[in-house]
């Protein structure tokens, strides 16, 4: 029975038989064999690492668990971030389990009550602060460190731990790691965390090569791809707007080590991305992580991969959580009169 | 590597070895321990099986993995159903992926988009008829009678086999049966097939016993308990707003062969347990699978479970299908000025 990643992997992770492991069961998400993707691209053998499948829909929880795990062993009575997304709700998720509380400070311009409505099933205190997210964040910083509230933004070293089990899954799920990994870029930590589990991985010779790694920004939010922080980051894959990451160096270090690339990838094709995923493969993800199969496609078009080899997408959040971009895209719904033949005619004609 | 339930237990199911499976790896589902749930409970041991975690959200990719595999198998070209919820989503998904059409067909009254957004998003056509949800389902009979497409609503005999899985998946986790296992009935497919599945891996001596089945409708949509057609159901839990159900001889059947019982629970205890659920264990399923909680709780405290014993709840979908819910039940956002003092303390008093 799957009882969580720190149970599965905790030789490679920063606990003791003694720590109490919060876990809601993540990790152990399942390696979708991607066959109609690969008919747009012959010669590769693709497979989507679903993430979105994680108990609060994200691959955040793979952080989480060993970022609230730790703060239970040190004695925190409260976990805080800032956080209008998936962070938020992932933080907010563990404590609720954990019986401790989380904090959630944000922006108070533009409040989107949809992305805030998990973190508020799950019980977190919101509160919003008259400023933007540079102030919302340096206060949880200064708040975590004079009280004993652990701060769980990305800048905790237990996330990257945490994350790395991705890397241990899809190559325990292939029984080897695979030739290519294609991965969205926002705050840098993930894919840092996937090389540091291959790396480790790697290392044992548990497997035979370090995968390149393909990392991914959109268009509109490239600090990495352009060399330079980009001060009002603009995409619809929202989980990867951020202007300048806190993994930069890490990030690039690690397309370097694996002999990987970076390469930003417009909306347009985000969205292309988005219904592909959907209409093609029966997989609903968010708009960023589609980007890791627009990058690919991208990648396959100006022949930077070599035939007959394994790649896996990591798809880090599920579409659900981003009901309006589906509705939007796609509202084509045809009234028709309750009438037999109309009907049939209607649906016959579409074959 | 979990490759989908039918992989998993073809040698249950009604296929071959030359039977081509359409699969998106649903089941595998965690089955989570709920520790807080059971110190409101004492002397019982409750497990969570979180359905929610299906590729589309919710149990019924169970059945339509088999209900699309066999579609295909016969030559079907397309699928369709009368659906405004997650037999449409599940439906949709699992034809893109098999690569065949799929049909949906609506009643034009109060079109809810956020609930077809999936369906949307997987590439279904959707067809609004004028008339009501009986005047599209029985134009979804007729058209599949009279055309090389398949029927998928829940009087297809392959969505139950796909669907008893999720017993076998239960037994398999806990090395045994549960003693109890508490289930929302709407149309009654559900506990149906647990039953089967139960009764199933019983005959074969792999469980010491069938668990008591507690079924639990809501109380404006309780036909089965109120032993009449309710015309008109009324229930915030959506999924199982049902007045007279497909499978009612079958769920009366299950319930009395595994002595267990069916009760009716009020919306607002519903809610209760949802917020429960998420506030205590970290979980979000939608209003409809807490029913589940709510029911076990209510048959706690009438002394209708002994101590001791296992109860497994089936959290048939995840809450993210149905944000509003959660945004309705909690909104409490507070606002402060960007003062550190101001923000410490107010966070330092909710300790």
């Amino acid at each position: 029975m799957w009882r969580g990643l720190i149970n599965k992997y905790k030789k490679y992770l920063p606990v003791s038989e003694e720590t109490k492991v919060i876990t809601l069961c993540e990790g152990n998400t399942p390696l979708i064999r991607a066959e109609n993707l690969e008919k747009l691209m012959p010669g590769l053998e693709i497979y989507l690492k679903y993430e979105g499948l994680n108990p609060t829909g994200s691959f955040k929880d793979r952080g989480m668990t060993m970022a609230v795990t730790k703060a239970v062993e040190s004695g925190s009575k409260a976990v805080i971030c800032a956080s209008t997304g998936n962070t938020s709700a992932s933080a907010a998720a563990f404590a609720a389990k954990a019986g401790i509380k989380a904090v959630v400070l944000i922006p108070n311009n533009k409040i989107a009550l949809g992305k805030l409505a998990q973190a508020m099933v799950y019980g977190a205190k919101i509160i919003a602060v008259e400023g933007n997210f540079d102030d919302a964040l340096n206060m949880v910083k200064e708040i975590s460190d004079k009280n004993p509230i652990t701060l769980v933004n990305s800048i905790n070293p237990n996330r990257i731990e945490g994350q790395k089990t991705a890397a241990f899954e899809v190559s325990d799920q292939l029984g080897d790691s695979p030739d290519y990994l294609c991965i969205p870029v926002g705050n840098a930590g993930n894919i840092t965390a996937y090389f540091k589990g291959f790396k480790e991985y790697s290392d044992k010779e548990y497997i035979s090569k370090i995968p390149k790694l393909f990392g991914f920004q959109a268009a509109g939010s490239a600090p990495i791809v352009d060399k330079k922080v980009i001060e009002n980051p603009e995409t619809i894959a929202t989980a990867i707007r951020i202007g300048n990451p806190a993994s930069w160096d890490k990030a690039l270090n690690a397309i370097e080590k694996s002999e990987g690339l970076i390469d930003k990838i417009t909306d347009e094709d985000i969205l292309k991305a988005y219904n592909m995923l959907g209409k093609m493969e029966g997989i609903f993800a968010e708009p960023a992580s589609c980007i890791s199969i627009a990058g690919l496609y991208k990648s396959y078009k100006e022949g930077k991969l070599e035939k007959g080899k394994k790649v896996v997408c990591v798809l880090t959040g599920n579409g659900l959580k981003d009901p309006d971009i589906a509705i939007k895209e796609n509202k084509d719904i045809t009234v028709l009169p309750c009438d037999y033949n109309v009907i049939e005619s209607e649906i016959l004609g579409g074959f």
